[in-house]
């Protein structure tokens, strides 16, 4: 099988050309791609350096790179645009028809997406993220009242990366609360999460898919067998209806999916964008 | 000043919308933008739903809406085209290009970039962000010898969010280690750092910004004062320099960029791409 070399050129950090470009090369089943990220191509030394590495590499696999780019600078695309490689870039596609429909020039700046001009949005990460680690499985001194969201499920059901990817993504505020021993006994939500009823989203998950990641954790332990899982879980999901909590199963899905769903499913405001 | 509603419209969860969006209004500086997600879309039921609303939102506010789309879909596409807003999707301008220089159809399958088509990749943020967690601020279960890297540097420069940041977005094993009074004092590395030298590196921050960050964590403490703050940046720079520990001043990066130029300068593969 042909292997090609794929490039993710930017003038800042290189995300959002590897999320452009990732979701495209899925497309494409059974090809192999080597991915090499060139952030921070911000001059034209750095872009005609960029420039050789990409014709070298299409001279020594005889055949020519894929080129994803979000460089805002009209002069440093045309220098990229020169290498032996199919170029795709983002704002050369779709910049054009944006200045046309808002009848105003862009600002063509660097540095804007992913940035420090804001200041506020900064902390608003950090402070939500304090906030995920601070309120992490079901903490003593918890502060559900600033939550956004608290995640309720059985331990490993996904809800702390959950918790995290939300912060950093969308500075939201989300506590977890793991459900244990006396939740599955009592059939009951503790009193330190009764008030917040409104706040609760619940995880599950398939038990094959539980008792394969707890035995990660813990090999052949109680905690990963599978009386042990299946009783956790109907537990838990007796728990989820008998409060009216909605849910959601995490086994087909991604931490960004998990997040998503949730966000739409509950109309919580994300206060920032990626 | 006028005001757009802009969607971000996608059959999976709209964070490669969100991303690419977001890089593009960034460069209109000065416009007001409301954003809507409207993830999930992937029915034609929902899609045409989906033109509803935004066909309302045109009416209400008098001007079109813009359409940030990452639909795979032919048929979904098709529907939103009709939809009164400026279209852009990202799928329809570069899946052509990429099929012809590929030679190959692309599999045109939904929920690819962001599904759980790979468990492996799964697994391995989940490992990461919990290896984050368990090698958080010096613990002392950690675990160095199967990190990546070891952020350094005092309270509140930055290094938790970064190193979760990696795990999640990179799947990086990355563990921290807070420089404290007794690096302070002595000028040297602890032990347990000194055998993993080479997997450190520094952040360092302005000090007007740290005591602006630590202030608002304990407002007019010592740990805030001017005197403190400069105190342990200058220690924690002379023992970058000391053991010749390469670091970047976090001050005017956002979370991506210091974890961006980290992996730039020392080369530390990305083991996921977003």
């Amino acid at each position: 099988m042909e292997r090609r070399t794929v490039f993710f050129v930017s003038d800042q950090t290189g995300v959002t050309a590897e999320t452009m470009g990732h979701s495209l090369l899925t497309q494409f089943d059974g090809q192999a791609f080597r991915q090499v990220t060139l952030p921070f191509i911000s001059t034209l030394d750095k872009a005609e350096e960029a420039v050789r590495r990409i014709n070298a590499t299409a001279e020594n696999e005889g055949v020519r790179p894929v080129i994803f780019s979000t460089l805002v600078q009209e002069d440093l695309r045309e220098i990229i645009k020169l290498a032996n490689g199919l170029f795709l870039d983002f704002f050369d596609a779709f910049l054009g028809p944006l200045e046309l429909e808002l009848k105003v020039k862009s600002s063509r700046a660097q540095g804007k997406a992913h940035g420090m001009q804001d200041l506020g949005a900064y902390t608003l990460r950090i402070n939500a993220t304090n906030f995920a680690l601070a309120n992490d499985d079901g903490a003593v001194a918890h502060d559900y009242d600033r939550a956004d969201l608290i995640l309720v499920g059985v331990s490993r059901s996904g809800k702390t990366p959950t918790c995290l990817y939300m912060a950093l993504q969308y500075g939201i505020f989300a506590g977890n609360y793991p459900f244990a021993d006396e939740e599955f006994e009592s059939g009951r939500l503790p009193q330190s999460l009764i008030r917040y009823e409104k706040k609760l989203y619940g995880l599950t998950i398939a038990p094959e898919r539980l008792q394969q990641i707890r035995n990660e954790r813990k090999p052949n332990s109680r905690y990963a067998s599978p009386a042990q899982v299946e009783y956790e879980l109907r537990a838990a999901e007796g728990l989820f209806k008998r409060y009216g909590i909605p849910y959601i199963n995490t086994t087909e899905c991604s931490i960004e999916e998990i997040a998503s769903r949730i966000l739409d499913k509950t109309g919580v405001e994300r206060r920032l964008r990626p």
